[in-house]
């Protein structure tokens, strides 16, 4: 198989060659062989070439069976008024890969229960697959700046909307069968179409429970009653908003993957973090976020559905025993996680 | 002092009688003078007159002092659909009135701290209030709908914005200085313009500290850091969406009040929870949201500052000691939970 990997900026490059080295590892115990090929992407392609999605980063992505991101920006290039940014290369892979559902999912493990916020009855139990829509809304949009006014266009066409409704809902059917639709029905527009949407398709699903919730008791049951949700839909924005919500139960930001899924095979899979610049280049990264988005790309992408479940259980016993890095209360330094890793992959 | 109440839908009604009970009270013990003045609004507009905000609701609120809301909706009129929905009627009463800053104060209550979702090593010292933008964004942009999509423009002025973040730094001055605005701008045209418009305008308050956060890193933030926080600004979904999330902290969405405040001494007073159409009618809704509402109103409508504080100190006292209504944990109704605050007043 062939990966392209684009560790990108702050921890980014850290976490991907620990995500790599994994990757390496289940090449050489189940006898794969997987090419890496890497790529520039955000604020370091900016700096390059000026350009935060260089067209040959683009050309291979799209020629690749699967792409592992890093993390981009950072205060260097962080100017919200700059003519170019480094998100605009993410922005811009997502559409041109067609990767139009996100996917988070969300546990929060055991012995990591004392670094939630939440209380620990609040925690039992909660597994949540987020799918959140990533190449439409309000990111994509028509944007308009003048001196003294801006407006940024949400659209969403039907097809859009079922296409990752769709992707929802077949999840669901491999999990408790439950879909929670997230919205704003009663304000906007696009709310609407997406409401009207999913009763349409939920009625070719009649074994998956559907659930419409508005976006705003959304953001509370998520802290409420989070054990209550299986499979949660929703648009960007707001994907975007309750995914890091929900990861604050986690414990760590450090720990979670996603997987950015399109209609191929190929996909995009990122940790949920961003570059931390805070501690680039100390090698003290959580490596986990990333590692466990590699084992979503050997589940989706190349179907290495055993592979997948070899790493999951070799990230569960190095977060069950230690090593913990030190976002989640431990001192181990990236590599030393990803050697406890590699150690358990044995 | 001329006071228009909207009952609403739902709860409403029950809690708005509560609250003018405690208003009615006041102006006993404090010898002044309100009238109040009853109006439809919401479903039950809907219903009477097939329009969600009556003239004659709408002449008598802009003619008010103050407008003390209950809640709108219910599923009755929730058919996304419909032409005419009873949060219409809320929408073009906050767009009437001009009342575009949102107050929506947290704090947690040491008595209450168990029904938090959070740690309680997490709610010490929590003390934020929110400033939402109320009549811009998305809520009031242009919409669009085909029989295959739809599409709702966000769009902000720099006069809007302006006017909301200079409220926002005039009521730090009154807390610990320290302002946190939240946008998207690494994403969306508003929120660089939003951002922007706060840069310029700290620096005529050298004396306030200002930070900006991501509306998604917030929505974590929130709930890792709340005590952290002090005066928080944000347009209006984002608003709309942080402070139900900041709500659940508090243990009941019942107990929370907000206002709504335009450039004259008129406001909007309403508590933030929503109709409770499950609990409607049966005399259990908790008022102490709607009371602390009616208390935003005597300070910021009536300056009534004294009158202000002697509710709030009769409410935490009844917080402290009971009686508790059902979502804070007892099984006292809405009226032992009036009498109880009626009773501590004196
Ligand atoms: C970096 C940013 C553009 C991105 C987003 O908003 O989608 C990030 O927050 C994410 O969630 O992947
Ligand atoms: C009822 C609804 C339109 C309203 C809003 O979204 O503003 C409510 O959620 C609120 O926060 O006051």
């Amino acid at each position: 198989a062939h990966i392209v990997t684009l560790p990108g900026d702050g921890v980014g490059p850290e976490v991907t060659a620990a995500a790599v080295a994994v990757l390496d590892a289940v090449a050489a115990h189940f006898d794969h062989d997987f090419r890496f090929e890497e790529h520039p992407i955000g604020g370091c392609a900016i700096d390059a070439s000026g350009d935060p999605l260089p067209p040959a980063s683009l050309a291979a992505c799209k020629a690749a069976d699967a792409v592992l991101l890093g993390a981009v920006g950072g205060p260097r290039w962080s100017d919200p008024n700059a003519r170019v940014r480094p998100e605009q290369g993410l922005l811009a892979l997502r559409a041109a890969l067609g990767v139009y559902a996100n996917l988070r999912p969300l546990q929060v493990h055991p012995a990591l229960a004392a670094l939630s916020p939440l209380k620990n009855e609040k925690l039992k139990h909660v597994d949540v697959l987020f799918v959140r829509e990533l190449t439409g809304g309000a990111y994509f949009g028509a944007k308009t700046r003048t001196s003294d006014s801006a407006s940024d266009e949400c659209r969403y066409t039907v097809a859009e909307v079922e296409r990752v409704v769709r992707r929802a809902f077949e999840l669901a059917r491999g999990r408790r069968r439950h879909v929670t639709s997230v919205d704003k029905a009663n304000v906007l527009e696009t709310s609407r179409l997406w409401r009207s949407t999913v009763q349409r398709i939920a009625a070719d699903y009649p074994d998956v429970k559907v659930e419409h919730q508005l976006v705003d008791s959304m953001a509370m049951l998520l802290l409420t009653q989070p054990s209550r949700y299986d499979v949660v839909v929703t648009e960007n924005l707001f994907g975007d908003i309750l995914t890091d919500e929900a990861a604050a139960l986690a414990g760590s930001l450090g720990l979670l993957p996603s997987a950015s899924l399109g209609d191929g095979r190929s996909g995009l899979y990122e940790p949920i973090h961003g570059s931390a610049p805070d501690i680039a280049g100390q090698g003290v990264a959580n490596p986990v976020g990333a590692i466990l988005s590699a084992a979503l790309l050997l589940r989706h992408s190349l179907s290495l559905e055993r592979e997948a479940l070899a790493v999951e259980a070799a990230v569960d016993r190095v977060l069950s025993h230690g090593p913990h890095s030190r976002d989640i209360g431990g001192n181990a330094g990236t590599a030393q996680v990803r050697d406890a890793v590699l150690a358990a992959l044995e």
